[in-house]
């Protein structure tokens, strides 16, 4: 992943071709000491881990998608849980069909390039554990 | 709905389980004096309306869902119609099997959490009657 | 297209009924002398050129949709490329139905509005041709 340009507390991320998304923008996270951002981003993926979370066992169902897609929406947060940054987002992507497939993500392995636009926020986000709905809310 | 952080005119919130997203970020609107804003958001909903715009009888088929669905994306704007915040959005939500439906947006019952990140913008953005679409575009 | 509103270095622009939102976008880089920016945004529109990228012959397949679609979320950014601005965008679009494509996209015409929230960016964001993937990546 490089820091292709930074404006203040604006980034542009590139990730690149087999690098995971995920832990590219944690560890990015972790050097640059963010506690708090919004991201959105684009690009192509070879691989993608998404859920959907089952209200009834509160956890989610996971699946594993091995296929060329463009990425064509990742949106989501850094915030902080258990003293390290913890990362939400959400994306929708595409099959050469121009069909569309999406949920939570859990990991997104690069094919091509990923683009990210992330802003760092001021102040600390912090996620905790809530007994309800077993999923670490912001809070 | 809980502002969890705020930085200077960014702000990222909480809605929660059983609230409505348009109620509650117009409500935030009102309350934070807010006139013109974009955001994005991410989530699960339990309920969501959402239409699309017929162009030969110029006005919204809409659609009720009354299904658990990931909120992969929200986008939208508010600004000012007849002196009161108007929210414009559109989503894309993604069922169990990963398949995805989306469109115009017109509410969003929470089932989880939704989070939103919304960028106050200084000045008023105004929407206004437009006589051909038969819509309120911005002006 | 019309500034809306303009805040610092963020904008809302309108592109209208007929308008293409790429040759809209690069006319207002071109003219405002964006180097640099991120973007999203939602609308309707009549036609979409999307594509997905082969990495066997690493090109986009190009396919041209002619339907009255909802703009569910373009999200993109503005880069130099040859010294002129260059757009990259990623987009869903819906139909009546709800049901959702999408893709790498080319081309988007507007059939009653298109509401973008654009964030000029400080820097310029230069784009260079990468011989292993044939694109013009950051760098």
């Amino acid at each position: 992943m490089e820091v292709i340009l930074r404006d203040n507390r604006r980034y542009i991320l590139r990730i690149d071709k087999g690098e995971e998304v995920f832990s590219s923008l944690l560890e990015f996270a972790d050097r640059q000491n963010v506690l708090a951002a919004a991201f959105q981003g684009i690009g192509a993926c070879g691989e993608v881990e998404m859920g959907d979370f089952d209200l009834k066992t509160k956890t989610y169902n996971k699946h594993t998608i091995k296929e060329n897609l463009e990425i064509i929406s990742l949106i989501g947060n850094i915030a902080v849980l258990d003293n390290k940054p913890a990362l939400h987002a959400h994306g929708s992507f595409g099959r050469p069909d121009l069909s569309v497939l999406g949920g939570h993500v859990f990991k997104v392995v690069v094919s091509v390039t990923c683009e990210i636009f992330l802003i760092k926020l001021d102040g600390d986000l912090q996620r905790n554990p809530d007994k309800d709905s077993n999923l670490n809310l912001l809070s």
